[in-house]
């Protein structure tokens, strides 16, 4: 057995000759982003070896200093002998995420308010199914001598006019000791169907007043959940951290691949259910005071391959021609069947996918969007690690999805990150200096770039003329931020290491350019492919509505002007940020919003873009900036007119 | 740590100085008999001492002879130094029943004939709601591209009927995989409800053939397990063996108070399904090469306390005054749920219970026997370790439950066992030699005595002199099989160990005739109170079924000989066995059936003999041979002359 210290972690494992560094290192539950799983396509996994030999080789992610200090690629790293191994901090948690983050206030009370208009418009019912009532039971006695199960159940009958109840058996094994603690006063949960309910907890004494449900929204690199008062509907607190299935992947298309390894779904299972969420729950819960088993419900919002994952159900057929997921429709889930963090018998629903790429998170963006109840056209964008589509209005609604990968939450991106505290989330460049001026989220120093920061920094390099409009670096710049490596791949440096007391300089280079071009690209034909099957164009869109992980601070005029958003009224654009979590909350809170929800996942159709003939060639022409056809910009013209 | 040997057992295991010698064996999973559970009364629990020291002391269930061999009560010594203990061969598994016994053809035939004919005259349906149908789904294609659980539920929808298809998360994760191994054909098994279905199994290919269910009656001494083709309603097999709570306690009363332990209620319930249920399962399905995937229905009766103990429900309040059990009606359960050797998603019922002391093992064996639907009064008696009665016909039945004991099972007699191989099930008693004449179980030698051979020898006591009608051995025979210890308890010799090369000699003596005339005095008194409570007497009743693992070879004039049974017609005595399987089994292969026993739990009366003020009375009259008051067996009188 050969020795790995990981001396950043504080941690020693054993491993065989010839193990792959990446693989051991997530053996050890070390986090090492490799978002194309150990493809050596990313550059992304890149460690220091302190001491010791190992079989690797130079790639072009490794710089000539950085190969001379001892970087190499961990998926590109096979271990001979004991070796030291550091993980540079900014792959480690506090960059790509595992970091829990609180809550915002202010934002909480907009999805609130948000989500408030959504019900009143609509006449929904601000209510549940779910109830908590304190009951107080005759005691037995030799003459009233029937069970425990009957005596609540003659009660409710009695009382709440119930001809039934229902328990898990889990439930039943506490009853009889929990009724007599308080002596036959108890509160009972319930869920309240036709003529009977379930009942979901039975605490002794009256708890009434603690009664509560959590919104989740699973996004394939960020998780964010949100505790809610079932009484009063109110949200008590957020938080969000990156999804620890980043390790094996950072698109749906590596999970899948990893899936299939021996314990590969459990791990992403695992990974999603006992890494992620469950941390998030108890953090709330610590912070909030709250009893897990007062959470009685629960829905999330993923896309397909997430909500696969997330019951550890097999996806590889996702990814197969025809492209067949699963299942749509949540199943009747118990807290217990996947190990949540909440009461075991809690109620646990997933808004329904559309298709194989178009899943809940699409749904319940589209319920908290109100697209469904639209006289208007409306195109909804989704710029998560996916890029979803759907374009419609009280008549219908069409879908799509693009594969426009992870560049919009920093994925695919050398310095991207997910918009949490650290991301440059703006960016400004003096055409004179070239020097940028940054916005930093949680005004620290800057840690890497999320996906608004990105757009603002490729449309200053083109209107200042770093690159031109294939996103290529002008040669002929002489300035200290623009500079090129061996392999002649340009870069501009956001912030030199000096700058800010960092490892390293925050940099974006022409390969990074070049993805974010193809994940717009894929956007911008995705929605002009979509709009043209209908026989319509860009000009009947109403309103645009724009959900997603990008960041707050998305800027319209720079996401039209490098042609991620198509050039019309500014004023139809509208950022309604995390959608698939204010429709997981609409959903949690009223019963009609549920019920609204499962009507979108039928209602909804799904267009699948491979098989149109012009996808393809839209598809080329927008990997240009703004696009090959500047006609299609009228009001960039003028702006770009010396790039021209 | 100090070292126990089980040389019998060929098991050593390490305790602490000071533990209980029956504790260590416990747990180390050593059987040994202590229906006493431990309170030094039984004196079933005799170990011998091969090598060492043990804190003990001599009892009387301790002969002068045994005491110098080494023979200590197990749960009367503490373990202080390392030592070497044998324990005989009576005390374990193949007396006292966790010997697995498989099936009698012939008595199979009869109860499904007898059940047959149940429900032939009620005009039950012989069909269950679960099925079995092979399905040809259409292969996705690009244009069909449905997700695979919309794909089955299109499939039901257009072919079978049904609107909608329910799926446990369970078989949600084996969907995907399965329904392609044979290019989307597969056999579903499902229950059917109203407009929908659920969703119990999905195999690749027709396996249509292949549909299982398991009646089961779980006594407190003994298990039977009945394996069911639920396409013709066939009886398969069966198996029985000891109920592995035993070791608990031979009793509800001591299982109860052990259950309150720290994980007791944990080790019964695990002693009833990992170590009696599944066994019976796992020995019928390797002989008769059957998958537990394909049993996928359950239907258990037994007694108030087994129900719970099954489910691992708190018992405790069953014991304590006003003996409230925590439920009577079937919860709604899953293989899965209780962890049995089925399909996880086979659908498990419960006989439903109707009191504390009459459970589900009654109400299944009154469906059996028809009662309910009879025009005549009938008289049911199950003797089993506790005796219920119930008695009544279409119009009205009643109930009741006298603490018998567990006698008639072999519990409190010293060579008592359950009617299994090897017992004693008839005794003839020459009435010169005193010498007997013994059937046994099996035609093997002799173990010990099971409930019909101790009332032929009761009654050969008797008849022959050697009793008085107290039960006491007179003093002055003199025969080679009478003989008494020092603490003057006479006995009586069944069979010397020199005549079938046993460990020791059977006997019965005075301490277990009496305790076996209190079992009998407790049911006849019983009968007596619960008639005379409707102001009726034994002289309307029609028709006398007895049940119960008493033997099959019951004899009903030696019965009433001894007064366990009334003085009446003897062609009114029906012994009907084990009534309560034939119950489950008929809730098991007939809805209709199932039907009729959720109602039977729901109309019968409980009658709670100890508020009736005469019961006490009539118990003490009863405990006598066959009763103090001789008018009530006018035809015993003259056969008992001598002895009156």
């Amino acid at each position: 057995m050969i020795k790995v210290n990981f001396t950043s972690n504080n941690k020693e494992v054993y491993c065989n000759k010839g193990d792959s560094l990446l693989d051991v290192a997530r053996e050890a539950d070390i986090f090492i982003d490799a978002p194309c799983n150990g493809n050596v396509s990313c550059g992304k996994c890149k460690v220091k070896l302190i001491k010791g030999n190992v079989d690797t080789e130079k790639t072009r992610h490794i710089k000539d200093e950085e190969w001379e200090q001892g970087y190499v690629l961990a998926c590109n790293t096979k271990i001979i002998e004991d070796v030291e191994i550091e993980v540079p901090s900014k792959l480690s948690s506090s960059m790509h995420g595992m970091k829990i983050e609180g809550s915002d206030n202010k934002k909480d009370k907009e999805i609130f308010d948000r989500a408030k208009k959504i019900i009143e418009e609509n006449n929904f019912g601000f209510k549940t199914n779910i109830e908590k009532t304190y009951i107080e039971m005759d005691e037995p006695t030799l003459d009233d001598n029937i069970s425990d199960i009957d005596r609540i159940e003659r009660h409710v009958r009695n009382n709440l006019g119930y001809d039934e109840i229902d328990f898990t058996l889990e439930l039943l094994r506490k009853v009889p000791q929990i009724i007599r603690e308080e002596n036959f006063k108890v509160t009972i949960t319930y869920a309240k169907h036709k003529n009977k309910i379930t009942i979901l907890n039975i605490e002794s004494g009256n708890k009434e007043d603690k009664l509560y449900g959590v919104a989740i929204d699973i996004g394939t690199t960020s998780v964010v959940v949100c505790l809610v008062d079932l009484h009063t509907k109110e949200v008590i607190d957020k938080a969000s951290s990156g999804n620890a299935q980043i390790k094996y992947g950072a698109d749906v298309i590596h999970r899948i691949v990893y899936s299939r390894k021996e314990n590969g779904l459990k791990e992403l299972n695992e990974a999603i259910i006992d890494e992620t969420i469950n941390p998030l729950l108890e953090s709330i819960y610590i912070k909030n005071n709250i009893n897990k088993d007062n959470v009685v419900s629960l829905v999330v919002a993923g896309n397909t391959t997430m909500s696969s994952l997330f019951l550890g159900v097999y996806t590889d057929f996702l990814r197969q021609e025809p492209f067949i997921p699963p299942f749509l429709k949540s199943p009747k889930l118990l807290g217990n069947d996947i190990g949540l963090n909440i009461n075991n018998n809690a109620y646990v629903f997933l808004a329904p996918s559309v298709a194989s790429y178009v899943g809940g998170d699409i749904t319940a963006g589209v319920l908290s969007a109100g697209i469904w109840s639209s006289e208007k056209n409306v195109l909804f964008i989704d710029l998560g690690t996916n890029g979803e589509l759907v374009f419609g209005n009280k008549d219908y609604m069409m879908s799509c999805a693009c594969s426009a990968g992870p560049a919009f939450e920093g994925g695919g991106i050398s310095c991207g990150m997910r918009a949490s505290s650290g991301a440059i989330e703006e960016v400004k460049i003096n055409k004179e200096t070239l020097k940028p001026t940054l916005t930093i989220i949680g005004d620290n120093k800057p840690v890497g770039i999320c996906g608004s920061g990105i757009i603002d920094l490729i449309c200053q390099m083109l209107i200042t003329g770093i690159i031109d409009r294939r996103g290529k670096i002008h040669r002929d710049i002489n300035n200290e931020r623009i500079r090129f490596n061996e392999y002649e791949i340009g870069e501009y440096v956001l912030a030199f290491k000096e700058e800010y007391n960092l490892e390293s300089d925050i940099t974006v280079n022409e390969v990074d350019i070049d993805n974010f071009i193809k994940a717009k690209g894929a956007i911008y034909s995705g929605a002009s492919v979509l709009i043209e099957s209908l026989g319509m164009d860009f000009s009947v869109i109403d309103k645009v509505y724009i959900a997603g992980g990008i960041g707050n601070n998305l800027n319209i005029e720079n996401s039209i002007l490098i042609g991620l958003l198509p050039d019309i009224d500014r004023e139809k654009f509208v950022y309604i940020g995390n959608s698939s979590l204010v429709g997981s909350y609409l959903a949690l809170v009223s019963e009609d919003a549920k019920n609204k929800l499962k009507d979108i996942g039928n209602e909804m159709t799904y267009v699948e873009l491979s098989v149109y003939p012009t996808y393809m060639d839209e598809f080329i022409s927008a990997c240009f900036l703004p696009h090959t056809n500047i006609e299609q910009f009228p009001t960039v013209r003028s702006i770009l007119s010396e790039q021209l």
